[in-house]
């Protein structure tokens, strides 16, 4: 069995075709964020989503080194320690999967096939790296910076460490941190000991975990998670757009109480409060409208206060409900008028589905 | 639509159905250990199995009681500060599922789909149950004792807050615990905030999270948890066995690196040191057997020292591996003589399915 068997090509699933076994394992290991958690400003560890392209690695802080080159004047190499004693900053950014919504598409793209749940809100502390950058004095010919992750596996036939580069316009963003503390305390292995990237505003590939080596770069990077994955393609030989920042969305925290294995809702007939938290990576979100007929008619819920820039808004609508059988909708436009599909954007990895999330209400 | 129509009865997959928009909402809630987190002695927080039968309630600390009556002479209640007050004991525990490895079982229940990975091992801390119960004053008719969680919905029809029972016996044994907190710190939302029952050695489905009532028993609990959940039945109208203990189990690290989609396994020639770990809830763990040729053949693996009782034991076994391409197995006996089958043992509703790991590795 050659690399080519065990690692095959991206394909889509055959109309009506199940849930595969492959599928079934990644949802085994990466995980969602279940919705009655968006009732937490911030997402307790182990609710966070979880998404691990290869296996969680065991890194020794000890040894561990940050080592930055590449197109600079003067390479840096860093350990921790140093890296804590920088100046510190503090986020509360939302984080989102770009696939999430990938396993409500049809014909449904195989991959981790993620609902609407890949997401999660948390304070992440780190030093910011655009002094760090600026200390290794940028070549005037840098165009990207690379960031290069300690998981390594292979993927469509390509053996890598996770590897992600961003322009270098987005690398030099204030807001860009080398984080080491998410809520407050060290990063717990799974969401990258010791030291990860967050680009507020970006979907989660940009946000490399495990962090051991950025590299600045005079030319456009060729890396197989810029080139290849992460790209809105419709036919498999498109080049296509890259994947960059998260589009809006909205979700509400279901209400009633569900059955186990269908998670339908039950739910008593009188007034009930309806919320939720919505977000967006291209600016504030600044409405969320609900529909509690299926989509035949919307109403604007109110919107909490505006909290650091990428952290999603609380909303919520009162809704007074009736007996009878219900598909609850909510929708996010942000500032620079990016509405939520009600109808799925189909691309052939499934990135960047925002089509709105349908909740089925019992109400009796 | 009536709860009867949203909450179905349980059955088996058709031949070749594939895994249902169903049993993937709960994959992608409920989620497993990645098996690299074997290597941690104490599973960190977020990588330790989840299953929440219904949605993780919100509990405010200072208006949350225990209640302890039934069958008893002075009922109680308590404030979590009153049991936080009391003797402490810590326990390192292994939880599995009891629904683990029932998406491998054919034809396969159709229920939460667990492959082998829901486990993991923590330090429960909290104070131990017999002398609140001897407090209280245990009637002389008392057989079981009844657990009841904050955890609300509606499982095949029954609308319930997740109740579970145990034999008056095991209760009293002097290991169980109701723990406040979970590797040295408050117990996460999703394990049970603010107070978890913890019976070592036997599976999840005892361990009732979000405890709210202790009831004390003069007959048998007739709950859905017990009565119809969590049996070993054959035939849908069988009563079945109830499912008590955890059946041994071993489980490996898998060698090498992963394929992204298959997870099939990628290593170089040469030495490999297998590792793993393994766990009974009747006994110490004491041979683990490894097969490195699909398990035509097997070899005793070296055993760590042995923990707290119900911890898993950890094992390793040196393997020289030569290109190919090979399926690993471990597989775990306890001092009981339970031996871990390579067949499966097949029942209705997926229970205690231990049949052995294996792991598919590429060598070249």
């Amino acid at each position: 069995m050659t690399s080519t068997e065990a690692s095959a090509p991206a394909r889509v699933a055959d109309p009506g075709e199940g849930i595969t076994a492959e599928e079934l394992q990644l949802a085994a290991r990466n995980h969602g964020m279940p919705a009655e958690a968006l009732r937490y400003d911030l997402t307790p560890v182990g609710l966070h989503y979880l998404l691990i392209h290869y296996d969680i690695p065991a890194i020794a802080p000890q040894e561990w080194r940050l080592r930055l080159g590449g197109a600079v004047d003067r390479p840096l190499e860093l350990t921790l320690d140093e890296l804590r004693a920088r100046p510190a900053a503090s986020r509360t950014v939302t984080l989102e999967c770009a696939g999430n919504g990938r396993a409500r598409l049809e014909p449904r793209p195989i991959s981790q096939p993620w609902l609407v749940d890949a997401v999660g809100t948390a304070e992440w502390t780190g030093t910011p790296l655009a002094p760090l950058l600026a200390e290794a004095g940028l070549s005037p010919d840098a165009v990207e910076v690379a960031f290069t992750g300690a998981d390594h596996g292979i993927e469509r036939g390509i053996e890598q460490d996770y590897a992600r580069a961003l322009p270098l316009a987005a690398a030099l963003a204030e807001d860009v941190i080398l984080a080491y503390e998410m809520n407050g305390v060290p990063l717990p292995p799974q969401h990258g000991y010791p030291l990860r990237l967050v680009v507020p505003g970006w979907y989660g590939m940009a946000q490399v975990k495990w962090l051991t080596g950025i590299e600045v770069l005079d030319r456009p990077f060729e890396g197989f998670q810029n080139a290849v994955a992460y790209r809105l393609k419709v036919e498999a030989d498109d080049v296509g757009e890259p994947v960059t920042r998260i589009l809006p969305r909205a979700l509400m925290i279901p209400p009633g109480y569900p059955d186990f294995m269908s998670r339908t809702r039950f739910a008593k007939p009188g007034e009930h409060l309806l919320t939720g938290r919505a977000w967006s990576g291209w600016g504030p979100v600044d409405r969320v409208e609900v529909s509690t007929d299926g989509g035949l008619t919307w109403a604007d819920a109110d919107l909490g206060p505006l909290g650091d820039a990428y952290a999603w808004r609380s909303w919520r609508h009162r809704w007074t409900a009736v007996p009878g059988r219900y598909e609850l909708l909510a929708r996010a436009t942000d500032r620079v008028g990016h509405v939520q599909p009600v109808d799925q954007p189909w691309n052939r990895q499934g990135m960047a589905n925002n089509m709105t999330q349908r909740v089925a209400v019992v109400v009796g």
